[in-house]
């Protein structure tokens, strides 16, 4: 190699999903002992029948094939503001939103939008991957919020006031989270943002999976007077709609963040696509009953999981657990959370991510997607988990 | 606002492309002088309807809102490098293609895969401006090669030389070069492929407008056995594919590049459209005769802009031209490129951008991108050009 790669790219955290793929490539699985797959989180159901055909009937047109606004389509970005007012509450206009190729976009974006090389983000434990990786890449250092599987998987507020210094610019949460399944509750939340407000930083929440949560408003910091001076929200269309493929998300934030954030998505990708972003539209505009509808399936899935946990013989614990994931607490006190993973993928076809996938001394836990299967595929679960107490002992 | 902004992105160059869109913003054009619009370098015309109607298809199976691998649909990859061995010779296979989500998106990602804060990049002035913008938002220093209209507005190699220091990590480069039109000759582009090789650094080509030049190979890098030690490509589906509201671009490169670059694209993006590779796909393998007739409607209008300026009494004088655009240098010495711009968009009804938004020395420049208007809609240029010595003389 003639020339360098850059050493905060090469040192960065490797991306894990490929890593759990390759556990399962070109294996054939037998029929009476499927795979079941509970790695990464994707929808098991396309998207809405009548959104394909608005679909198809758009690629037709030539606008379609035709960069839209940086920020997105005026009407997207409406739609999605009073779509998040019906949800949260509070005063959102169309000039908050700027849509993105989806929330790793969106995440990537809000965070060059306040902080580089040198700055602090605190990040809460475990992690997103995707999230300390952007941090590393851009010479950011991550501060670890510890997990507090003490307190319900909810982050400590005193144990972020400790972390705050001169150099940080934003608390990064994700709620409902991503891996514990963990729905932080709106107290908690607006005790955050005050934190954040106070001492003069940016609260970025990430609510990617705000849809499959049985109660709303899922805090109500859009109602303070000050949300435009300190919150920034991240979303996906991806999982609400079905639509992972087509990349598209939104950052809802200050007019200040969004004119930063709109400089930064014109360098980056100049727009989200068309068609990604018609496609939010459509399904904000007319998929209410069908989202409906896949929440119940999700709100099943979840009731089935926690109830396997709570009946279960089989050691493995219930951490915390909600929206898409359920975060377990494994019984090998003597393996490491990947060779757990892998060797459930192995002997037992449930492929899951193992805690080390999600930061430092999460060696105890395994993320499972429980959203990806239906409930009649998770039926199996049970067992191989019991099955997987003598299959994965120490010979 | 509570918290600031990333200094970085604040003074970063503004992207000049709404700028420029709101100089004729809620106005409306006479029948008799309608809008000429030469400002923004898109395809005039729509995606081919064989392309449309297999995307209605595609967009109605699951796997189109399912994420593809992060560097792309394997197929893809493959008919990216065997079309680039046939345009371009030399071997290339499909393990040097990464897929992003456009081409700004593909320098982003280069860019981030060999350079961090404090480091330095080779720009050829006039530049494109969301390249500076990326490199000024990262913390790197952009080096600017001068203008060599002297030269055929081709950049020098000594020049280049000179620039290098230890900070250095890549020289880019643009050719067909964007804002100039000029093709840059292959043995040039040898020369600094070797200059680049020698001091260790990367040889960076944004080829976007690779498909509408009369002659290939466009170069004879990839010939080079050393190509994947020091050569990065970019590339660009919007333009040959019409395909710009999709977002779809490539980066080919050596293998420690495009690993290095596959960690940045699944922490920036997770992977590319599914739908805009789909489009891309069937482009590459079905649409070579669509490509060569468009290429023959835009060399007419590149064969009848030089006419324009080789019989025109209007002062202005071509400076070069090719592929998209053509550079001209105005004749209002004692106006800035913004208000001689400005000034023809608002007398004469022809938008075009100013050489200011391509760096500086630049005042006495317009870029023409003649690619976005038919010969008969660009037959009233002359007499326009003529007019404006009238209407935008000094009163």
């Amino acid at each position: 190699m003639a020339f360098p790669i850059n050493s905060n790219v090469v040192n960065a955290v490797e991306p894990p999903i490929a890593e759990a793929q390759s556990w399962i490539a070109g294996r054939k699985f037998p029929k009476n002992k499927p795979l079941l797959n509970l790695a990464q989180a994707v929808p098991s159901y396309p998207p809405a029948n009548s959104m394909s055909e608005h679909l198809a009937n758009n690629v037709k047109l030539f606008e379609t094939a035709q960069y839209t606004a940086i920020a997105g389509i005026p009407a997207l970005r409406d739609s999605l503001a009073s779509n998040m007012m019906i949800s949260h509450g509070g005063r959102i206009e169309a000039e908050n939103v700027l849509i993105s190729a989806g929330c790793n976009q969106a995440f990537c974006i809000a965070i060059m939008a306040i902080a580089k090389a040198g700055d602090e983000i605190i990040l809460s434990a475990p992690y997103y991957f995707n999230h300390i990786m952007w941090l590393e890449m851009q010479g950011i250092k991550p501060v670890l919020l510890p997990f507090r599987s003490d307190l319900n998987s909810v982050p400590s507020l005193k144990d972020a006031a400790n972390l705050i210094t001169k150099k940080t610019k934003a608390i990064v949460l994700i709620s409902p989270n991503n891996p514990t399944g963990a729905i932080y509750p709106p107290d908690i939340l607006s005790k955050f943002f005050d934190l954040a407000h106070e001492s003069k930083i940016a609260l970025i929440v990430d609510e990617t999976y705000k849809d499959f949560i049985k109660t709303m408003p899922p805090h109500n910091i859009f109602l303070s007077p000050y949300w435009e001076e300190t919150f920034i929200q991240l979303y996906s269309f991806s999982k609400v709609f079905s639509l992972t493929g087509y990349r598209v998300g939104s950052i809802i934030g200050g007019q200040n963040i969004i004119n930063s954030a709109t400089k930064v998505m014109d360098t980056l990708a100049i727009c989200a696509p068309r068609i990604a972003q018609d496609a939010a539209l459509f399904g904000l505009d007319n998929l209410e009953q069908w989202v409906a509808d896949k929440r119940v399936g999700i709100l099943e899935r979840l009731k089935y999981v926690n109830e396997i946990f709570r009946n279960s013989e089989t050691s493995y614990e219930l951490i915390s657990s909600g929206a898409y994931f359920a975060y377990v607490k494994h019984p090998f006190k003597e393996k490491s959370s990947k060779e757990v993973a892998k060797q459930l993928a192995e002997k037992e076809n449930i492929l899951c991510l193992p805690g080390s996938f999600f930061g430092p001394n999460q060696e105890q836990f395994l993320r499972i997607a429980f959203a990806n299967a239906t409930v009649e595929e998770l039926s199996v679960l049970s067992k191989r988990l019991e099955s997987s107490l003598r299959s994965l002992a120490p010979a």
